[in-house]
């Protein structure tokens, strides 16, 4: 401990627990879809909460909650710190909440030491990070990268976005006057879980973030002929089901044998018509594939596009493929890496440098400003789930490590 | 002509494009399923036109249209014609309608010429043939053979079934109420579409009915472990969407290369939760299969149930299996099928003998009376679909051989 500051265990434990509570599921896990009645109210704890501990606090017109230290000279750039409080529906405790709950603790525990540095310090959860209505909706207006198109489609759909926005006190034009200049930020700061399990089975007790994945969204349309079920024989349908399932086993040999490391999912397949009696005339297949380079992206998009044709031919169907959405892969900065790796060594904690096959919204902040995150273990690499867990000593080591980081990058 | 009693033409068609405009689609279809708006309009449309054509008209407790030309003496037993004006959702003009038109304009012919039988002459319309809430409704509940248990969960679900029932002035109770003496019914006549392409593609112009397939029908669950898409390895997944898939192409190879003539199909899959980027954690996979005999149901059961378990077992799912429902193969009346044969003798067509793909209401009535079908030809095969079509001099032959097979089987 000599010499190494650490953060106030105690009152980040209490903070933790009071945050866990709002949108609890009985299975342990949280529901709080973005700007959902519990996601609000965790937002309004987060307020309450910096506000008692003597912090500036701000909502901005994306509607990102920030907590701000003043520790550094007047004029100064502002480092943020930070993650998000909203969660998939019937997710985890940890996934987003504990990095917005660390960062408030850094800043506390700054605060409690009147420590001067050569930036602010700002602690920030992001608006939709998990893509209830928008992926990282919040990071991309703050970093000005949010374009109208991403908004044409929201999950759900239009309407019900513009109406939670405006049970937020937001509107979509709100959203596009967000942005902040980039001279004006030193930095942004993520802890995250792993979400999978190499550090848990590595027995590593932080893992750094070399870059995160970009991935591309896309429906895979078979389109054959609705015959009568008991009528039309075998040989002579045009069965969209045959090329959707032919396709999904395609997509895992693929992945699997040619481009190790990648990954691919058929999240759904909707049927039309959707009965018993009727031979499927279309089947949408939802497809997502992440990887950490463009080429790699591009590699494997040649592949399951040639993989969707030769299912669509095999069976005589027509295929249409519409393309979604796509995120870029962003790499971590350098300087920030080396920060965090400084701070491990400062602590006694194992590290190793990792990729991050979730997207998360320091990819948004890393075309802006120096940008790094950190990794604390998930127990046995659940995800997205319930069953989502992190050892509270985890938790503990990363909230330190953001905090000697946070020292280290704000005396520049 | 010299001789044979032909239906009249001209009526038979007005009443037919007065039919195929209730609940008409864009397409040339006709979206009307069981107790829809469109479909009590459609038997509104009946009733009026029977009564307009100085029929009796009567509806039971369930809710079964008919009308009835007293051509027998008092106390005679009634022989049956009949089908249905229920839909498919966005199904064809022709299925179940033209049963119906032509068995009201057999009545009105025989009416129109004074004519006595042995037998009284009644046209019906059954209730929910389609199974939009449950399978052959009106003619289960005619024959005695409704049982509760098919009515536990029936489509939709129990709420709206109920409430459908309502509107159409019935009740779940009603439903049970509905049977009929056996002694009083003299046999059952349906003429139907045939919603393949035998008869088109042998430019044969009837198709007499040997016996009408059996179907089973389950609900076949892929359970695996929800999981993030982005963080956990192709390789760890316990994926749903790749045992639904598997077991889809093996249905397929199973039915096609062991059990020809017979016909299985995947109608549809739901995913959970059935988003993109979570690992489908279970699919359900809605199964039907079709044989003609119990036997062959046995054998395509015990060879589909071994395909599941073997889909689950390479991806490391677990499986459920849950029966929903079953049919039993029915044979036509050999007395009938010579009246059928006979009647195209007399009318110079062309006519097979085959069995029948698909369910009918005739395959209830068979449990209790004397019963047959004659299929018209559908152009292309097209059923279930707004391409369904039969050309009208088809729809003429059907409607004359009906009546002559009446005009037979009347006279015992």
């Amino acid at each position: 401990m000599n010499g190494t500051l650490h953060i106030n265990e105690g009152r980040y434990r209490v903070n933790w627990n009071a945050l866990a509570a709002i949108g609890a599921t009985p299975d342990g896990g949280v529901h709080r879809p973005a700007l959902s009645e519990a996601h609000l109210e965790a937002r309004r704890w987060f307020l309450e909460t910096a506000q008692g501990a003597g912090l500036e606090t701000t909502v901005d017109s994306a509607g990102n909650h920030s907590a701000r230290l003043r520790c550094g000279p007047p004029g100064a750039p502002v480092l943020l710190l930070g993650s998000h409080l909203d969660s998939v529906p019937y997710g985890g405790r940890f996934d987003g909440a504990l990095g917005v709950t660390a960062a408030l603790e850094v800043l506390q525990t700054v605060a409690d030491q009147g420590i001067t540095l050569d930036t602010h310090l700002e602690a920030i959860d992001f608006t939709d990070e998990e893509g209830h209505y928008a992926n990282f909706l919040g990071s991309l207006a703050l970093t000005g990268k949010l374009a109208s198109a991403h908004l044409q489609a929201p999950r759900g759909d239009h309407a019900r976005f513009l109406d939670a926005l405006g049970r937020a006190g937001l509107s979509e034009a709100s959203l596009f006057t967000t942005g902040r200049d980039p001279a004006t930020l030193a930095g942004y700061l993520e802890l995250h879980v792993e979400q999978g399990s190499r550090l848990d089975e590595g027995q590593v007790e932080i893992g750094i973030v070399s870059g995160i994945v970009g991935i591309r969204s896309y429906h895979v349309r078979f389109v054959g002929r609705a015959d009568h079920a008991g009528t039309m024989p075998m040989e002579r349908r045009l069965d969209a089901a045959h090329g959707a399932s032919a396709f999904t086993l395609a997509v895992r040999e693929t992945v699997m044998g040619e481009l190790p490391g990648s990954v691919a999912t058929v999240g759904n397949m909707a049927f039309e018509p959707g009965v018993f009696n009727v031979v499927p005339e279309v089947v949408t297949v939802s497809l997502e594939f992440r990887a950490d380079t463009e080429v790699r992206l591009d590699e494997i998009e040649a592949l399951l596009r040639e993989a969707a044709a030769h299912a669509a031919r095999r069976f005589g169907l027509d295929l249409e493929i519409q393309h979604l959405d796509s995120t870029t892969p962003a790499q971590m900065h350098k300087q920030v890496q080396a920060a965090f790796a400084g701070a491990c060594e400062a602590l006694g904690l194992r590290h190793t440098t990792l990729p991050s096959g979730a997207g998360h919204d320091a990819q948004c902040l890393a075309a802006v400003c120096p940008t790094g995150m950190i990794f604390v273990p998930s127990a046995g690499g659940f995800s997205h789930s319930a069953r989502e867990f992190t050892r509270w000593q985890d938790c503990v080591n990363g909230a330190n490590v953001l905090l000697q980081a946070a020292l280290a990058l704000g005396r520049v």
